[in-house]
């Protein structure tokens, strides 16, 4: 038989099992808590039609991929008119239009799902990747209170993943239009160039910010004045203060009046001072953003990039029906983080194993007997492999430490006519002889010495 | 703006929160389980290329479905090679074949994602669902243990799932085979033709099903011993001395010696005796499997079908790799079990939130301490939604009616001035005035109380 080569498809993410292990540990922990704070989950298909992923506009077709027969029935066309979702928000706005009567509102959802957009692959570009994706949806309305509920449940877990420190930027969208605004920038697409070359600032200079502010029509008082507007390093209520002070319009001060409650909010749901920040020169997603707006990035690490971010939108779904449905949420994108963490060591790849223990089998007539010690492990809720392939105990051993078994059971001739196990703790090499009774008893002990 | 009205995509299901709960709920039970028995994560993207799909023929084109880009850079074809997955099995081979220098054998993986298949949807019939595959690869060779480890998983999920009693019959292909080249039934075909046709015996009577073995070319004493043979009611113990004792061929001899062998493991792992069967008439993916065989039904209600199934394969990547890679299996197609669990009422859909504790917010101005609960609550480990629109009680009591909470926490003037709460328990209507030290302590015992 001819041998077709596997290769791998570039974009196309797939791990070692080891690395799968830390990946799903981190899906396992944001699930968790994205439950913790009362969110329900939702799955929706991979694919939907395409009229509806394209109602919006303002996405990239090459990036889209239609799903074809590979062959067609008679008389058939292949094209099904469906397309692999690129986003998880857009299948959202679809469902809450589509299930309005049946769902409770205001809707708390999340939903972890892999996405496929068919990007020119580079590094630390998927073609597929998973968005963890949590939102609250009003139905007509919906209070600020929700906007700061974000933030917490930001920091709990990224404080539980233990990534390190991170800091929570919050902005208001209305602050910084409201601001340029003011200084003669009205429209989306200036707003965009403006707030483009702002990020870049810290990057390029002084002068090439200035040059380019210039370009798009600022005279150079109103660009010498923004830069330094968006260079004060102030705390979060110095910011708040001189926000209130400068009062430039009125959606400015709406939105200075919004960020106030905001933090006073995320204060009040326990998130710490230094996990958080206000910064005005945040910009996000401005044209699906309508008010708060959030940004995380590692202190340590910010080449990582944001690792969720998220806001406050006025209407999620006015392509699928004429209620209005504001919102508020925010999205992690594990497969584009996970790796990074790791490649920096801020994450570790432990065992090619999701137990922790392995029954050897040193002697085949025995095997009822190791069976029968994997059934009372796991009835005590250890997670237990046991070794099935006649192999020399050398061959078992070896097994077990490519593997990374934590601990491992052993038991021959001298162990059966005593009635007791070795185990051994392959991390430390410590092991104990015990009676069966025991058995678990020093397992138990052994793993919640490392954990 | 003109409205696209949404609506379903036919065999593309999709859960309300409360349904999802409930899979989600069995999702992570299968993947405890599957662990527990240290079978390790791994994930294969959504797509593979279209020659790896197609490599072993016997796949129906027309049910592949393929990606193209909606638009194609210019110049290149909108066609990409790849298509979505059918099953995670193909996928297993490619991963494994690819992936051999750095996997550690016995390869002990379980794969839990969406495969995409475009059937004619019908009753039960999905164009997406979830395999939950679990399997071992042995690089070579694979001892017979890891076929009777797989009944054991079953068990354990099925047990724990609480779906009422099953059974989980055994065969060997070997003896479907031996037997049937003994009637001089020989090639594949009519091998599978005179399975399906006893297959079908109960529910056709005796007559027509002599007739349809006539017309396979069976004579009628061959046809008659046939039918008595698989009509047979015996234990499994009685199965295996009978075909002992029957004894037609070498093929034959070595499946009943395999199925001894893996009949007494079985045991050894803990699966009670009504738990499982042997069955010679067990005819499952025969152009697949080469030696054991399961298939586990309701013992009440067998109209739902196998609910998990599987077998031995002698060469799982023929087509990727020469290397020789045997290995046993089983699959549990929970997208088509769990609504008709449902439907059956052997599974109850309840609550549409994931949190069963709601913290109401009678008085605005108190929000702060009502977050501060709900930051006491999650600390605990309890999950909490705290309710942050500022409307009446009322509605705030329907809307925990409704979305179905367990627990309500209740707080006015009265309680604030004694540093107290109100714990309601929804289910049975109790509810207890408590000073807040004591408010996690009552919750858990209420929570407890239900589980």
């Amino acid at each position: 038989m001819s041998i077709i080569q596997p290769s791998p498809i570039s974009g196309f993410p797939e791990f070692l099992p080891a690395e799968q292990i830390v990946f799903n540990r981190a899906l396992h922990l944001i699930r968790e808590n994205f439950e913790l704070f009362g969110f329900s989950p939702i799955e929706t298909p991979a694919v939907e039609r395409v009229d509806i992923l394209t109602a919006k506009g303002g996405v990239d077709s090459k990036e889209i991929y239609t799903l074809h027969r590979l062959a067609a029935e008679e008389g058939e066309e292949s094209d099904t008119g469906l397309a692999l979702h690129f986003d998880v928000t857009v299948p959202l706005a679809r469902y809450v239009a589509h299930h309005h009567g049946k769902l409770i509102f205001p809707f708390r959802r999340y939903q972890i799902q892999p996405v496929w957009r068919g990007e020119r692959p580079q590094a630390g570009r998927y073609r597929q990747f998973y968005q963890c994706d949590f939102d609250v949806i009003g139905d007509g309305e919906i209070s600020l209170q929700h906007d700061a509920e974000m933030p917490a449940i930001m920091y709990h877990i990224f404080k539980k993943m233990q990534i390190g420190s991170f800091t929570i930027r919050i902005n208001n969208r209305k602050i910084l239009c409201g601001y340029l605004e003011s200084l003669g920038i009205g429209t989306q697409d200036l707003v965009e160039e403006a707030t483009r070359i702002v990020d870049a600032m810290l990057k390029v200079g002084t002068d090439r910010t200035l040059a380019a502010l210039e370009k798009i029509g600022l005279d150079s008082d109103k660009a010498v004045s923004m830069m330094i507007f968006f260079r004060q390093e102030l705390d979060s209520d110095a910011w708040i203060a001189h926000l209130k002070d400068m009062s430039v319009g009125d959606t400015f001060d709406e939105g200075v009046c919004e960020l106030e409650e905001v933090v006073r909010s995320v204060r009040a749901m326990g998130v710490p001072e230094d996990c958080f920040c206000v910064d005005p020169s945040l910009a996000r997603g401005l044209g699906y953003y309508t008010g708060t707006i959030y940004e995380a990035r590692l202190n340590d690490n910010p080449g990582i990039g944001s690792i969720c971010g998220g806001g406050r939108f006025d209407n999620l779904a006015s392509n699928y029906t004429t209620k209005k449905l504001p919102g508020v949420g925010a999205s992690i994108g594990l497969t584009r983080l996970i790796p990074r963490l790791i490649e920096k060591e801020i994450m570790k790849v432990g065992a090619a194993t999701a137990a922790p223990v392995l029954i050897t089998s040193m002697d085949q007539g025995k095997l009822g007997e190791y069976l029968h010690f994997g059934t009372t492990l796991r009835d005590a809720g250890i997670k237990t492999e046991v070794f099935l392939e006649p192999k020399k105990f050398n061959v078992q051993m070896k097994y077990a430490n490519r593997k990374g078994f934590t601990v491992v059971i052993i038991a021959g001739d001298e162990e059966f006519a005593s009635s007791s196990v070795v185990v051994k703790n392959l991390q430390t090499g410590q092991q104990e002889t015990v009676t069966i009774d025991k058995m678990v008893g020093i397992v138990q002990c052994y793993l919640n010495s490392i954990h």
